[in-house]
């Protein structure tokens, strides 16, 4: 298939990342670097969150990095106008956090989308938003693959909380006519992701601990997965930013295999040549949040935008252990 | 069909209702008096919301009112303690003013509810919780009538809100065991409504103008609505908090009939022996959000707790027609 990204559409032009010192950001950056785009980065850099300055090594001195938070609509209004892109990222991801903390999940994932939106509806009206939703909101399937058509029911705070994110740009484009659209996105992987811990991705860590020669913890269960290569992650953005086919829409992500996580565990390990992991119970604290098997239908995108993912599983650990391998002192 | 509300459940039992000098906080409030409930009613009376101290007139002595906003969490701390059930009422109801200031409706809506339901986890965990949500979540209906499958696609940042508020509630049911259910309202009507403005209901202004001689407007347009008469609304909201089967449920409330807001004019001029109303195009203001035939199907409540309108729609107006024909001036 014939996927190509306009160079056109963002050449020259004012784009602004939030979260952009992120994992999913900075490949966006990077990729938007090539295309000819000024990129303006915000991100706050919290410790805890995705965001590492390493992730722009290269492209420090052509991109605009301006450290604050999304919850600060002061610095908003002021990076928001004379763009024609914004790419809305910046997001509190961990479950488990907005469950120990759900006021600041809220913060983050309610509150500050609603407040970006604002401000462009005062300095920017134009500006076209593409915002990373998640699967999360989902819940436990009724019906394998999911759809878009499916029932939101969130099993977390964050999955609350990211719904109604979503539902603000959906109902800022068709109410206020600001282009908006969204992706929610599975388990998606690569370089640049935070290996340190598991708070980002569990395949983080089991990166990390894989190339320091440590077992990794692997949970046992029958539940199946579907993961996404960053570049295919960053071309549905692009793809979605550059159509505005895709205005109002809700699109899934996807992956190229179903997979449970003794088998991704099994994969990971094969494709590094060696490495032990240790097949865990549950935690029963995570039991009550699970959500069974989970794997996308992506079809929508597929027919409006022409996406696919194009990194096979296999290929995109090679790829992530590559990186990782040469670059893991600056993410642990 | 028999529809009783035990005694037992509530006689000498605390009870908190946050609005309860609101439209339907007052009229439970009045019914758990009469059922011997301990009645606390928390309410901030917001001049452009709901709440009227005529609202609990002849019950003033024997609940107990404090004036505060469900956005301060450390007046809740207080009131949530040692009570058996809370009645979650309170809320910023306007569409437009969700718009003009989607900000304040969202710490309402969707930050205080949150934070109730802290307060409850970590001073109260076992109380029953009741949530006053809407029908407006659903947006502009796939199929008629709407039962609780259909896809929530909120029209407006408070749909968006009161969405994340109710699934807050079904989540810290599922996770955390505070026991929780929500109610989608429809249009509800009755003495005690807001009838000043149409800020809470347009039926409000209607009936105000109507006995004050004056012709009322009446958008023109097929659509098609139901309505749940006051008392039918805290029959339900009653049985959900007594029942433990209402628990992480969502349950539609309905109507015994369906009806053009045009025949809604006329039914309402016929059971007043009289009066006069102009129809009007709808506002295009309004036209983006509406979102045409709406009516529920309410056979989940119906099977699962017994309920089910019980006045019919001629007989509630004129119960209503009757109530400010005695009391106007203490609502206008």
């Amino acid at each position: 298939m014939s996927l190509t990204i306009d160079h056109q559409t963002f050449a020259g032009n004012g784009v602004l990342i939030t979260g952009g010192l992120g994992f999913i950001g900075s490949n966006l950056a990077r990729r938007l670097v090539t295309l000819g785009a000024r990129v303006s980065i915000l991100d706050s850099l919290l410790p805890d969150y995705g965001g590492n300055l390493f992730n722009i090594e290269g492209i420090e001195d052509v991109v605009r990095v301006n450290i604050s938070d999304v919850r600060d609509s002061h610095s908003l209004q002021y990076l928001v106008q004379d763009q024609l892109y914004l790419f809305n990222l910046a997001g509190q991801t961990s479950h488990m956090d907005s469950m120990a903390d759900p006021l600041t999940d809220l913060e983050i994932n309610c509150r500050a989308q609603l407040s970006i939106l604002e401000t462009c509806r005062k300095v920017n009206p134009t500006i076209k938003v593409v915002f990373a939703s998640t699967r999360q909101m989902y819940g436990k399937p009724d019906y394998l693959p999911v759809d878009e058509g499916h029932l939101l029911r969130p099993v977390d705070v964050n999955g609350i909380n990211k719904m109604a994110g979503e539902w603000y740009h959906i109902l800022y484009n068709n109410v206020f006519d600001i282009p908006g659209c969204a992706l929610r996105l599975t388990n998606t992987y690569g370089p640049r992701m935070r290996v340190k811990d598991a708070r980002q991705t569990f395949l983080g860590i089991w990166i990390r601990l894989l190339l320091e020669g440590r077992p990794f913890d692997v949970w046992d269960g029958p539940q199946r997965r579907d993961f996404t290569y960053i570049d295919d992650a960053v071309d549905a953005i692009l793809l979605a930013a550059a159509s505005s086919q895709a205005n109002g829409q809700i699109f899934n992500l996807g992956g190229d295999c179903v997979i449970t996580l003794r088998e991704l565990a099994e994969l990971l390990v094969e494709v590094n040549g060696g490495g032990e992991f240790t097949v865990r119970v549950y935690p029963s604290d995570r039991k009550r949040i699970d959500i069974g098997d989970y794997y996308a239908d992506f079809s929508r995108i597929r027919s409006t935008l022409g996406w696919e993912p194009r990194i096979a599983l296999r290929d995109g650990l090679k790829r992530c252990l590559e990186f990782y391998r040469e670059h893991l002192p600056h993410y642990v």
